[in-house]
């Protein structure tokens, strides 16, 4: 793939000069690659059309379609997001941890960027200008590969954000495209270990485990969820139906959504047909166990699969439970290690759901939906990790750098 | 491979458990588990002559077979070791960061253990003792494949340390060790991502290269070191001197080794006769660039090979660079991203050593011999990191885990 090495080459370089660049430096360059956007709107809807035009020649649904779709407002967005980036602290520099060791050696432990970072994503062309801003303001180099059916509008997007990153003494190199989106340059980038830091893939559970599966990169695995809320003996009910309510309906197709309801055997009663029928009343379908079936005439039976399936849609799978104990057991088994929450008014069971669930976010008495960058403070998000290693959860600026020892010493040798 | 699934199955179980265990159970665990080595240190000692049988009959070389060999005094060490362990401050439940958002969510960052740990390494027996330990104290489960040549010691002291664990209360299935020492059974515990969170090399750079290239499970990749000292202009040169015999002689089988040495040309004539005298009288092979070879006659040529390579032994590669941009641009070409040293007085230099140069641990004015969990206080390490993901440079209790985001909330709902 000579395409890659070239471009792995050329952002390798650039982040050397990337990682020493002031913060003003990098705000100027985001602030006029922002206006760049605004300026040549025109010119990037021409292109996007060009990739409407050909999703509608190969049928792509209409959900897609308008995800592909770039119009002058949602242009005016893309530059408002990166112009927010724009003004976030700088992560880089920061002594994160000072010590002076008995010899006399200071140790420091500074932090500095990545230094090139890979980004997979599929059909929306907003993730192209969005990453590339986060990337550049954490002081990394970065390669995008975005789908091909977004192929112009990406390209149109790169184009104008390097020309003006470029006036504004953004090193050359800084923010690169591939332009060869075949499966095969995908794959390629996956293991392209001599110029890549970190691969971080944001799409559908497809993409995350080819990721996993192929890249000899180090990977970040970010994004698939099957929530959970669990409403315990002690709920306070009323607040338990408008948290359920909220994590389920809110927006249904993304990774904080809930995807199961697990209900005490002793509020199940006086809860679930209620519940359900608010539920049923905002378009959701329900699929139950038998106990939750037996409460609410018009829920399908639930299968084994459906424990484990994230939906992404308007439905929700119920299952009434015993105690606590078969709660945090039945989460661990079947959840995705992204965000959980349990309604409760008991204090040592709070704290036992808080301790003995294994996930990014636990939350008591709030809806899973607030498992987001902007949500958390950070300004911004590149994904959320649902891996342990680097990163757990929301990832803003802090989590696209690494530290690096640096060490002050005056003729010290090791005995 | 049904010996991994089941080990992975056993490990997931016990970490679950392992995660709750307070401070004091683990030390006592640990604790019980040094006893235990030294009241079986017979027993030990007995399976290690079968290894080291093996190892004869199969010509292996006798410094593998020192590394191999288990004596009284190894056995007390290791022990030593592991009290160590159970003396440092526990890592788990500590809240790293808290904070309160705008409509009332307490936010915190919670350190918790990693999960299930695997770590494959070679022939030193005692890694079996000393990764057991650290992976235990942070909470985590951990499933040890450790070389063909090894594998009775290492099976004799994991049955000691299972069986003195459970006495002590710590789960079953904590400490595992893959029985089938095949070159498949190590390709599959890299694959094994249903139960693992993280797989660690320790060895040599064969080893990491086969995890890097077949690892599904997130790794990290460890412990390669071309560690260069740049003797700037402005150096003292007698401080320069020590600090260079010291990192290239002291130990130069390890990764924090000199292996190149840099010098400015302005210095080259009067401190190059004299620092190549000294380290040809220590036994360390010169290999030279045309103007190291005329400065010292006994100089071997260096190819471009050499620049590059990891010697691991008493030979050294040594070059004249015109400026310190040569050295820089040099050591960025050349260096595994591991130890770097510069000696000088020079302010702007040293500044521009320690932020141009891309490793984990940059000095200044001391030797590259220092980069070590030890030596940098944390008590232990289970190896250094050379990439950028997850850890950077000496890898101690606080690397083996991860974070949780812990989240209070009193019935809040996303807008």
């Amino acid at each position: 793939m000579n395409e890659l090495i070239e471009k792995g080459k050329k952002a390798k370089a650039a982040a050397a000069k990337l990682a020493l660049l002031s913060t003003q430096k990098k705000n100027d360059a985001l602030e006029r690659i922002a206006a760049a956007l605004c300026e040549n709107a025109d010119y990037i809807i021409g292109q996007n059309e060009i990739d409407m035009e050909n999703g509608r020649k190969n049928n792509m649904r209409d959900t897609l379609l308008d995800r592909l779709r770039l119009d002058r407002a949602r242009i005016e967005a893309m530059a408002e997001g990166i112009r927010q980036i724009a003004m976030l602290p700088n992560p880089i520099g920061e002594t994160v941890e000072q010590i002076v060791r008995p010899n006399g050696l200071e140790i420091g432990k500074k932090r500095v960027p990545l230094g090139v970072i890979g980004i997979i994503y599929e059909a929306r062309p907003n993730v192209t200008a969005d990453a590339a801003a986060l990337c550049v303001k954490a002081g990394n180099a970065v390669i995008l590969r975005g789908g091909k059916e977004a192929k112009n509008s990406n390209l149109a997007i790169v184009k104008i954000m390097q020309s003006a990153g470029a006036e504004a003494g953004l090193p050359d190199g800084s923010i690169l495209l591939v332009e060869d989106t075949s499966r095969e340059s995908a794959v390629a980038l996956m293991k392209l270990n001599e110029y890549l830091d970190v691969i971080i893939p944001r799409g559908g559970a497809g993409l995350i485990r080819s990721v996993v599966e192929n890249a000899t990169v180090p990977a970040i695995e970010t994004g698939t969820g099957n929530c959970h809320v669990y409403v315990d003996a002690d709920a306070d009910l009323d607040m338990a139906k408008k948290i359920v309510l909220n994590a389920k309906t809110s927006r249904p197709g993304v990774c904080n959504a809930e995807e199961k309801l697990l209900v005490h055997r002793a509020a199940a009663e006086k809860f679930l047909p209620d519940m359900c029928a608010a539920l049923s009343q905002s378009g959701v379908e329900i699929r139950g166990d038998e106990a939750t079936c037996a409460l609410y005439k018009d829920a399908v039976p639930a299968t084994e699969e459906d424990w484990g399936t994230e939906y992404l849609d308007m439905i929700i799978g119920i299952k009434v439970v015993k105690d606590i104990d078969e709660a945090i057991a039945h989460i661990n088994k079947y959840n995705s290690k992204h965000s959980e929450a349990i309604v409760t008014e008991n204090y040592k069971n709070a704290r036992r759901f808080l301790n003995e669930i294994d996930a990014a976010a636990v939350y008591v008495n709030a809806s899973t939906r607030f498992t987001d960058g902007f949500e958390f403070g950070f300004g911004a998000e590149i994904g959320i990790s649902t891996q342990k290693v680097h990163a757990r959860g929301p990832m803003g600026l802090k989590e696209l750098t690494t530290t690096k020892y640096v060490i002050y010493g005056n003729g010290q040798t090791r005995g």
